[in-house]
């Protein structure tokens, strides 16, 4: 069958299910009731501090088929997730689920478990590096499952993903389980991600490498969350934690379209007091805050938040009082951390709280202007950040799909060719952010807008910015670069793509 | 049948339903699965803000034989809860159940409502005039059933009381429900015991007179739990919400014996570095943690944290440094409310991180020391701070039970005469702490140690202080009052008094 964007999608997918096919961005159409969680009891002479991880699989009474997750603030520097899979894996455990909210390159020793049928199952919003290829060659059992970091929330608190155990990684915990990321050799600021984890998963061990006296105030995630927090040596590699990416970028075409992208924020009349504003941490992404940020001062503008995985060049939007509040889902580098830890105006916020689309509001929804990347977009203004042109998957949607759905204006920002390929096509090889929730395409040859956008484009006829249709984008795209080749993917599934409802938006074909 | 502290309780209470027997405070005998709520989805078009409380009725669909909360942060200036049952009681709705954190005398209204069958049964973890006296004649259709403030958590979190529509009276709320006490014209801090409510309820309404731009920074109840937002002109008289009690004692036979019980914790070998204390808002109360203070400055020890409601006194030590951290979950003055509004160690707690029993390890179970108050105690040390000696109801547990339960050291201190009446009995008129959780009784003529306490009685032998039986200090007590006459009650439950846990531990007779 075709789902609401036309995509070819089964009606059941072996080792997934039955497909609720996606059915347009604000439907919603499967809302239920939230799980039930198992209440434990810990009275006052019960101890949660155990000796090694191997202790805390005794006490949850680890087995074949269960779901353990795991959170990836220490992105690629975590040394978590291996250190209990190894231990996993050495007692011989098969057919589990591993739902974590992201898979880094420092998690390849997964694949050798993926291979012994020690894991075969994977849902996450982002997967890149070994993983990732090793999935998209259907080196795992079942398909693995795309997220929305909302999605995610979603799906951990309505028991679609019913988590039997947690792992957190806690860059300070006391003996009684309360977690913040603030200190610690393996700071890495604020733990949204890991949330909808501690709350809804029956049970949940905090693993950490700095254990602080009772209590670990500010506190983040709460004892009463947390079954046994065990002590290891090093959580984390804090060269990996720091996210490497998150530079304005130099590249003079880059700095154009950073610049072509703020005129469009101006023309949409949205820069003004109380405005919101989220920006991801890639280098144009980047640019464009620094552009908004000279308009900001320029015109004496207030805004009211800025949301997202924050960077240091946000907290100094912040700082200069361009922003009275950040929500912060987690900290890319240390200055966020700083900021975070000194600032009640500088708020954490859930994953749930940022994109969850079955709470009674989310974060995404008070958002005025985001700013997105893309791998590739469709003349629909579908856009594909999960996988590589010849179908690998390299990424995920992270929170592309939840802010693209809730934000009053959503930027795509790209260059048209992206390592020699073109950014437009007909079709792309994955969806994972429907073109009813994307407003504009910047590009350095022209802008796009959607047609379901005519206000903007009666707003923008009036400026000296070069608008044009998608189509006329595709064409210059394609002098560029040639038109792309079909790429020849095999017929069998290797992940689903959930939209941030749990309806399936598309698949992912072996490749 | 008699429960395990030989209260005779039957198996089966008309308007309750089977009575589960208080079986022991730490038997947890009916550990469950947290109830499941109900998801909602607001979109990035919806809107929370209401015109008005009928609005929000309608919204609701308010109806017959609905579970309705409030919390009672405001205590004795709240307005909401008035405001809001004038509003149904208009609509001809029977069969309420109003599940309310703490019923005052401001909330006598109430009394006209269950006259007229319009408020059924009542939930409350302490309750007060003329809704006490009401429920204490006989005046509602049902047995009131007490609960303790973590008991009311578990409760709330375990579905057996499901909230149908949670009413949050909100100091400041923004326009999509983000929520904190710390400022408006009704500040009252600290809201830790709406959070079950607000995360538990189907539907949560706010009703605030201080509406503030989104977001509503620092968020101590966030918008992803709130439904609609109802502004008015006035939630609270500022006068009734900032409590009367909370000064020391000036009476000598009071200050004798808050003396008396800084001996007790003395030589308890608790008072150390990293202790943590806990004491009511009374005079007696406040009294010895002024004694603690003294001792803590002489001897330069630093604590860990104080916890419970908060008031000057404790922020003071606090300042001082005896105590690193506060565990906040109501404030009792402005000074608690400045304070918890400018430290990150300052922290909120919720009435289920306090006192509830059964999630993974409450506040109060790391609690060294806490001093509580008795209307009267058996020589089986059970407490009653529920009923007076006449059988009416005049407060209720709050966090009585919890506290005693959690905590290493609990310590009663009371004069022996408590209006003319003694305060030691052979049995006392309703037990809401059993005396298996209660170590210690301080009064102005001797200390009573409890049997169970063989290491506390070894390290009092040898201190100066007046040690001796309870039945000893009983004797004593009836030389200056008399021997009490049994007081004659009604066969009819008017009140099921339920453990933190959820059992039975006695019943109030009508008076």
């Amino acid at each position: 069958m075709n789902n609401y964007i036309e995509r070819d999608i089964p009606e059941y997918i072996e080792g997934y299910g039955s497909v609720v096919p996606f059915n347009g961005a604000y439907q919603n159409s499967i809302v239920k009731r939230k799980t039930s969680v198992k209440e434990s009891s810990v009275g006052p002479e019960d101890k949660k501090i155990l000796e090694s991880i191997d202790e805390a699989l005794d006490k949850v009474d680890i087995k074949d088929g269960m779901t353990i997750s795991f959170h990836h603030h220490l992105r690629n520097g975590d040394k978590v997730f291996n250190m209990v899979l190894e231990k996993i894996a050495e007692r011989g455990i098969k057919d589990l689920t591993v739902a974590a909210s992201a898979i880094f390159p420092v998690h390849a020793p997964l694949v050798e478990y993926i291979k012994k049928g020690i894991v075969t199952n994977i849902i996450a919003s982002y997967i890149s590096g070994p993983v990732a290829k090793c999935i998209s060659q259907g080196g795992l059992k079942n398909p693995a499952i795309m997220q929305t970091h909302g999605g995610r929330g979603r799906a951990i608190e309505s028991g679609d993903v019913k988590i039997d155990v947690a792992f957190i990684a806690a860059p300070t915990s006391d003996d009684y389980g309360n977690i913040n990321g603030l200190n610690g050799k393996s700071a890495c600021g604020a733990l949204g991600y890991a949330i909808a984890d501690a709350e809804y998963a029956d049970k949940v061990i905090a693993i950490t490498d700095t254990i602080v006296p009772y209590p670990n105030c500010p506190i983040e995630i709460s004892q009463i969350y947390v079954d046994y927090v065990v002590v290891v040596d090093s959580i984390g590699d804090p060269e990996g934690i720091v996210s490497g990416t998150t530079k304005i970028t130099k590249d003079p075409v880059g700095l154009k379209i950073a610049k072509m992208a703020a005129g469009v924020m101006e023309a949409s009349g949205l820069i003004k007091d109380g405005m919101s504003f989220q920006t991801g941490a890639g280098g144009i992404s980047l640019a464009v805050a620094q552009e908004l940020k000279d308009i900001m001062i320029r015109d004496n503008i207030k805004g009211s938040f800025a949301s997202g995985g924050i960077t240091g060049y946000i907290v100094d939007m912040f700082k200069e009082g361009l922003f009275q509040y950040l929500f912060d889902v987690q900290c890319f580098d240390l200055k966020a951390v700083e900021s975070y830890s000194t600032s009640h105006k500088h708020q954490r916020m859930s994953a749930s709280m940022y994109g969850n689309p079955h709470n009674k509001g989310a974060v995404v929804n008070k958002l005025d202007i985001v700013i997105l990347g893309a791998t590739e977009i469709d003349t629909n203004f579908n856009v594909n950040v999960t996988t590589a042109s010849d179908g690998t998957i390299m990424g995920g949607s992270g929170g592309h799909s939840d802010t693209a759905a809730g934000a009053k204006l959503t930027i795509i920002v790209s260059n048209l060719m992206k390592a020699r390929l073109p950014l437009i096509r007909d079709k792309i090889t994955t969806v994972n952010t429907p073109g009813e929730t994307i407003d504009v395409l910047v590009t350095e040859r022209g802008i796009a807008i959607n047609p379901r956008r005519q206000d903007l484009i009666e707003k923008l006829k009036g400026t000296n910015l070069p608008i044009m249709t998608i189509e006329k984008l595709k064409e210059i795209c394609e002098e560029l670069t040639g038109k792309p080749k079909d790429i020849e993917l095999k017929e069998d599934i290797v992940a689903v793509v959930e939209y941030r409802d749990g309806t399936v938006i598309d698949v992912i074909r072996k490749s």
